[in-house]
This record gives structure tokens, C-alpha cells and sequence, in this order.
């Protein structure tokens, strides 16, 4: 099968590694001639955000799907229209491309998120009361786009163009869920993921699986992802970020209508891993078991601040000596501050051995040039 | 890293697979435009046993590989001379690929091996007892080139050309190990594997992976690797097929230069795959831990009788339905009858619960056109 990818990043590099178990042909186009797909796929150079280049790119492949959700969505619904399938959607990739289409998605849903103001410009008046979050209407990726506004001296730092004004949730844990549909209507969830984030550059920083919860507050997840995937309307595969707050309250944060980096453990971590789902679902398959084997954790190779150019992963030889423990890199070549290189996943009997190897191999690797 | 493959084939692709963690890039040789290497490395069409093919080929790489051992070794021997890493090196593939002098190692290091003839042509008077076994010189694979003769009567069957003559172990169980050796002189072994052939096609049918045996039988096969691994004087991943008699004593069979079949079902049965300690012992990295997830085995997808043409996998969907159950095929277009075309891995808790689960997939599948 012809299948086209829209984004030819690390989540496509990991996908289309996966399914070299299979026999289809992938078929990538990114702006970046030397995208992490760009020897492993028909590649084609291009600007997924561009009407025409993705009706070029979707017209004759049998399935089209997306790596990044920042593309083209009028193309796909084109390309529906002309009868080629999209996975997800052209309409849940806009929905959900779009923070303002977003939570009134979740609001007319019943699915809880925090209350929000949509803000189109800068004449509109907030009336969200202090600490809150602004999130742009669009673009935003990798915590871009995203700020919290605590004081009104603060006011001068907004944004000016449309986006949403959210209250801030008092969190307790950042936890993630990765769902998937297929065309059959069949569905499975991944067992919940717990975000630790690094507060300076806002990117993931580790990843542990599972958290035990309290039945609680499982059954407040459950409801979610099972009202989310039946009201989605779309085959796919879509990770859940979730607050959980200090009185024990889930709360959407955000939905992404792709692979995400909350689910890299997967790989080494569960039965199947996301990778392998997001091909199931692509090509309408029985969806793939999703147990966990033990604790599995991840943390983000990221370029270290301070240096940019030819990529260096210092430590990496100590690494590899370790046991259960996995390196991913992405095939980039040129590192910067903050650039997400590659991953590492570690596996464990216990969180507590899992935290504590997650924190030695942290210290033991740097990404420099 | 420019890393270089002779042959394009499966075991080629599923190293090239499991590297994609990694940033290297792989390049490879194969007669075959449609190899299943070809959409995922730099490939060459050409002969890797021409002289001049493998020379222009590997000149400007880093390091140089295989995945079949029918190359050229004169050529790899000059890429060394003129500093091309070259894994595992000229001299073992050559000494490998020639069943004669494969034989005469086994000998001269003292590494159990049944007892053998050389044959050079139809004058040379056979002193061996009946029934013994021929095996071809070279071009001997997947169990051509090898033939028992059992009767006088079988006597006009043999082949004229160059051979071994071996004496006919009273076979219990057939046997593979999988062991690395790295250019540091690092070792690492894989648990045992037990093999149930197809006394019909002669290819693999069932692994079975970890084998239960006694203190003295894994004492045998413990001293023979240790001692393979001493004197190959060579980095490189080796599958040593062994014969457990009747006797409850242990032969080396034959020995592959390269990944084998026989290690299939570490890809998911063991922490780390012969794939992942392929690529580390090629970069000449620390090895990786080979322990064992539980009872792993694999069967192989083999063309059906009768059916020639673009391929058909019969029941697949049903397979993918299975909880702990892997399917991989290898992205050949074409099927024949006993053509490898993939394989699927299957995890148990237990020898019996493996062995159910491994019938019930093969009465699912068939290779069809």
C-alpha cells in the first residue's frame, strides 16, 4: 500500500522503522531536505502547510496521514473529497490544529477541560481572572505558543493575535493517554503515562509507565478517552495530555492527532508500542495489544544550551553499556538549544529503580557540537 | 558512520531496521533491483562475488559487512589491506564459506565437529562408513548443497564436485547460539535456541528460545563458544548450529558469518536482538545484554507449494488479532515455493503454552499468489 506522510520528522522516522516489519511503501514530504525520513521513504521536499504541494503529494497515494498536525487540512479534505483516505481526518485535524475549535470541541463534548475565553484580538476584553494560561490559536508545538499570565503587570506580555485564555489548573501530576481508533470502530488505549516536565525549556523531560492511580481517578481518564473516541468520528491515533489537579480532578489539557513523544516508552515498554498502533490504525488492521512489560520511562535528548552545529552525543558508549536501556536518535545531524535529537528509554522493576536510572543516564549523556 | 552491506536481503533489512535508532548510513549490494534493501539505504545493484563489484563498492565506506557469506573475500581481504574495517573479516568468511576449510578449523582448534572426509572429485575413494553426509564445497544454503546417503545404492547420487564427507550424527535435538565478539575482543552470547526443521523443505520451521538442558550439555556448549570466540580471531556476530547426539553429546554442525535465522525471535523475545548486537559489533560498541523476556519462538513464512507470483498472505489478519505476536515479513513482491518471505515471533510463559500458540499460527497462514 501507497502510504503518505505529511511531516517527515522523527515521529514519521519511528513509524515507518516500525512498519519495515510490513510491506508498504512510505512515502514522506517536509520542507527539510534532510528531514529524519529522507532516506528511508519516497521522499519528496515540500511545505506540508501549502495547499497545492499536498495535493500534489496526497493525490495518488491510497492513504494519507500526518507526522505534525500544523499541515494543510483544506488539501486533505480535498483529497477526501476526491475519495483518497486521510487518517485522522481532514475535520478532526483542523478541530484540533486550531486551540479555539479544540476546546469547543471538548465544551460541546462534555469532556472536562479548564474554562476558557476565546480572545480574538487585542481589543477583546479578558475577563479571566488572574493566574491564567494564553495559548495561540495556532502554531504552537513543543510548549511554543503557550504562556501563563500571573499578574497584571504581566498583561504586557500578551499576545496580541486570536487565541484561548484558560484558567490555570493547581496540577498535581501532568499524565498523557494515547488512544486509537481504526475504520472498524475498534478501539485501545495505551496505560497512562505520568509527564515530568523540565520547567525551563518546556519540553518533556521524562516519561513513566504506568502510574497507579486511584480507581477514582482511573475512571475519570476511562471516561474520557472512551467519550473522546467515540465522539472523535475518525479513525486515528490521538495522545490525551491531562492534568490531574491538587483536589484529584482530571482535566484535558490538550489532544494531539498524532504520534507523541508521550509514548516513546512504548517501544521497548509495552507489548506493542504506539508506532505499531499508528500503522494498525493507518491501514485499518485489528489494533495491536498495548501491556506493559514492567516500568518503562523515557527522557528527551535534547540539544544542550550553548551549542549549535555538527551533532555530538557525549556519553552515549556508557549508555549502551547499561542494561535495558535504549537509545533512539532521530538522523539529525545538526544539533541547537533545545532541539529534540533523540530519546532514551529505560526499563525497570520498579519506579523507584526506574526514577533512579532515568536520573543516572540523564547525567550521563550531553548533546553538544 | 558509512556503513556497508554485500547482499540486500532480509537479514540486511532487519539490521538496517533495528540501526534506524541510531544515525548512520547504511549502504548495500545486491543483484537484485527489487532486494529487500533497496527503498531503505543506498543501494547498489551489482554482484557482491565479483571481485571488482565489491571493490568499487566498499572503497569509500568506513566499515564493511555481510549478510550473506557468498561473496567475494579476495576483494574484501584487498579492502583491508588498503584499511577498510571489514566485519567479520576476509579470512573467516573465506575459511567459512568453503565447507573444506570450515571443517579443518573445527579440527585444528579442537572444537567438536563430526568426523569428516574431504572429497575433491569422483576418483577420490569414500572411506567414510555408511550412512554419512555430503556437503557441497561451497555455495551450500537454506539446506541445499547438503545431501545423506544412505545405501550403496544412494552411491550414484553423490555429487562429483568438491566436498566434505561426514559422518551422520544420531540427531536429539538441533540446536543454534548466537555469540559476538567486538573488535575490543568483547563477548556476548545468546541464550540457546532449539531448532525444528521441516524434514521436507529443509528450512527452519519452529525456534525455540530459551532451551532447558542439563549442567553438562550447556557446559559442552559453553566451552565450545568460549573457545569459537578465542580463536576466530575476528569481530563478528557468528550462529554456531550444533547436534545434541543421543549421547547427550554436543557437535558443531556449521557456523553462519552472519545473522541467522536462527535469532529471529530475539527481536522481540530477548532484551536486545541479534540485529541490535550485529550493529554494535560492526561500530565496534559495547555489546548488548541478550537475556531472555519470558519463552520466545518464530516461525518462518515460506512460499507454499504450487503458488508462484505477487505475493498473498493468507489469514494475516487473524494473526494480527493475537495478543504477543509479531509478524515481519520482508518486502519481496514475488513468492515461490520455499521462499523465504518473513517470519512470525510468538512470546509465551511457558515451553508448552509456545508450542500450542506456534501450531495454532502456522494452521492460519499461507503464502499464496
Amino acid at each position: 500500500m501507497k502510504i503518505g506522510i505529511l511531516g517527515g520528522g522523527q515521529l514519521g522516522r519511528m513509524l515507518i522503522q516500525s512498519a519495515l516489519k510490513y510491506d508498504d511503501q512510505f512515502y514522506t514530504l517536509d520542507p527539510a531536505s534532510d528531514a529524519p525520513c529522507h532516506t528511508i521513504s519516497y521522499f519528496t521536499q515540500g511545505n506540508f502547510n501549502d495547499y497545492q504541494t499536498v495535493m500534489d503529494f496526497g493525490k495518488d497515494k491510497d492513504v494519507v496521514t500526518i507526522e505534525i498536525e500544523h499541515v494543510n487540512a483544506d488539501a486533505l479534505a480535498e483529497l477526501e473529497n476526491q475519495g483518497i483516505k486521510v487518517v485522522p481526518n481532514a475535520k478532526i485535524i483542523k478541530t484540533i490544529q486550531q486551540k479555539i475549535l479544540q476546546k469547543e470541541f471538548y465544551k460541546a463534548h462534555d469532556i472536562p477541560s479548564p474554562e476558557f475565553q476565546v480572545v480574538w484580538n487585542s481589543d477583546d476584553k479578558i475577563i479571566m481572572p488572574l493566574p491564567f494560561v494564553q495559548k495561540m490559536n495556532t502554531g504552537g508545538y513543543d510548549g511554543k505558543g503557550v504562556q501563563v499570565i500571573k499578574t497584571e503587570a504581566d498583561y504586557q506580555h500578551l499576545w496580541k493575535e486570536a487565541s484561548v485564555i484558560e484558567s490555570l489548573v493547581d496540577i498535581d501530576k501532568e499524565l498523557s493517554v494515547i488512544v486509537a481508533r481504526n475504520e472498524n470502530g475498534e478501539t485501545k488505549t495505551f496505560p497512562v503515562t505520568e509527564m515530568v516536565a523540565d520547567p525551563k525549556l518546556n519540553l518533556l523531560d521524562f516519561n513513566i509507565c504506568p502510574v497507579f492511580l486511584s480507581d477514582d481517578i482511573q475512571k475519570q481518564i476511562d471516561s474520557i478517552t472512551e467519550k473522546f473516541l467515540n465522539v472523535v468520528n475518525s479513525p486515528g491515533l490521538f495522545a490525551i495530555e491531562l492534568f490531574l489537579d491538587q483536589n484529584g480532578k482530571i482535566w484535558v489539557n490538550e489532544t494531539a492527532p498524532r504520534l507523541h513523544n508521550s509514548g516513546h516508552q512504548s517501544q521497548e515498554g509495552n507489548a506493542n508500542s504506539q508506532f505499531e498502533q499508528m500503522y494498525r490504525v493507518v491501514k485499518n488492521l485489528p489494533l495491536a495489544d498495548t501491556d506493559t512489560i514492567g516500568y518503562s520511562g523515557m527522557l528527551n535528548l535534547v540539544g544542550a544550551e550553548g551549542y549549535s552545529g555538527k551533532v555530538i552525543y557525549e556519553g552515549m558508549e556508557d549508555v549502551l553499556k547499561l542494561p535495558k536501556t535504549y537509545i533512539h536518535l532521530y538522523g539529525k545531524t545538526e544539533t541547537k538549544p533545545g532541539r529534540k535529537m533523540g530519546h532514551i528509554n529505560v526499563l525497570a522493576d520498579s519506579r523507584e529503580e526506574l526514577m533512579e536510572k532515568l536520573v543516572k543516564v540523564k547525567e550521563m549523556v550531553r548533546v553538544i557540537a
